[in-house]
């Protein structure tokens, strides 16, 4: 008999009010709650808490506050990632983001979902879906990543572009929803 | 004689820096900055400041810091109500949102409108137009709902979505401007 | 040969790690926290770190929490100046703003750029180019001005719109990307 906790992470229905996922999202609040009201001088103290709240990190990661984020562990990201003011994550799901990605400020990644049907809704139970993200993204500002999305390497989303369809290798996305702009013409 | 307030409650041009309704956005300003620097464990404080600050609220509401409202009193929510982190609310007019009724993260509603002729607007008059949100409405992260909007029944907006006219019953709608996307057969 | 602040004013790719740089930013980040820290009360104290933080401002201008800037020195804003919450301006170039300009809440203004080249920008450099805007400008709320735009007198930019390209005066623009709506007929 699978835990709520389990049933969330393998993209099945489950009850977000559940005892031990209200537990972990308290914990995420109070780990992102501390970094954001502590100072840009506190950079150790900032790296530490993303040390210990995130899934997984590579070396040089840097985020700018606030960040906001569901449960914190099931966000992975690879070396060099930088992400700028105001990011929020939802991530009932996993998160993965490859090296050497970079985000402008007040980008979304949600992968949290509901059901349609408002009465099936009602009842309580949602259900999420992973995002990824490969090497050498950059997301521009603004920009709001849907559940279930996978963005390939090299690609370039404009600001304020909505992402709800997976993304090959190369493209500049950009657009509500969003949808290739151009092809990059990579230079190795 | 109306008073500025009373102008901006039926909709007319007012003056915002009315003495009055400066020192109720002082109030809603002072209320909601409370919220917002409370530990999440405070959920009792958080309960109270919303009920003292909304004009009505039903049972099991809930809302993520940060929350930024104009003046609170405008803004009416009905049974089972969660908003997700960050959400704005210009409530100039008043903002009714049915029960069983839950934002993402972000989601901004404006009521507030300004004169579009640049000399009429410098003089400083103001206007809105009120809000309607029916019941089981969920409005997706980052959506946008414009002044003088009316949302029906059951109705879902898609993330990133910008509600510039009304929408009936049973609809996804998305996009910038947003446009119905389908019908949602409702189960009962 | 020129400092890396020197190359960022002038549009060309520099590196934002540069030690005058990396003192620059912080020196934005404390004075924007402490003017997000403050009360709302505190409006002497709030006047004086925008006076202090931005490169130039006219009379009668106010902002609304949380302000993010990179490092506002290169902003310059006009007379009569508002914006409501959550302003994003990441000025590494200059930011010119006319007198009577108003602004919804969640605006975001970029001047700052990377390489579309993935390899080309895991190197570092990065640029900008410089916003402006006209006089009597109406910015509605979350809308988005990218790096290199000029937006005219009397302009009216619709909440949620992505503005890519310049503006001519007296234009109502809105939508991802925005395009023009409708002329304005000015009064006088």
């Amino acid at each position: 008999m699978k835990t709520e906790k389990q049933k969330m992470l393998d993209g099945e229905l489950y009850m977000a009010w559940d005892p031990e996922l209200t537990r972990d999202r308290a914990y995420a609040r109070r780990m992102t709650r501390m970094f954001n009201q502590s100072n840009e001088t506190d950079e150790e103290l900032r790296t530490d808490i993303l040390k210990k709240l995130l899934g997984s990190t590579g070396e040089h990661i840097g985020m700018e506050p606030n960040i906001r984020f569901d449960y914190g562990y099931n966000i992975h990201v690879g070396d060099h990632f930088y992400t700028n003011f105001d990011c929020t994550i939802l991530d009932v799901c996993e998160v993965r983001i490859g090296s050497h990605c970079m985000f402008g400020p007040g980008v979304h990644i949600y992968t949290a979902t509901h059901p349609i049907d408002p009465f099936e809704r009602n009842k309580g139970p949602e259900y999420g879906k992973p995002v990824t993200i490969g090497n050498n993204v950059w997301v521009g500002g603004r920009a709001i990543i849907n559940p279930g999305v996978t963005i390939g390497n090299n690609v370039v989303i404009a600001s304020g572009a909505v992402v709800t369809k997976d993304v090959a290798d190369n493209m500049v996305v950009g657009g509500n929803p969003a949808k290739v702009l151009k092809e990059i013409e990579v230079s190795h």
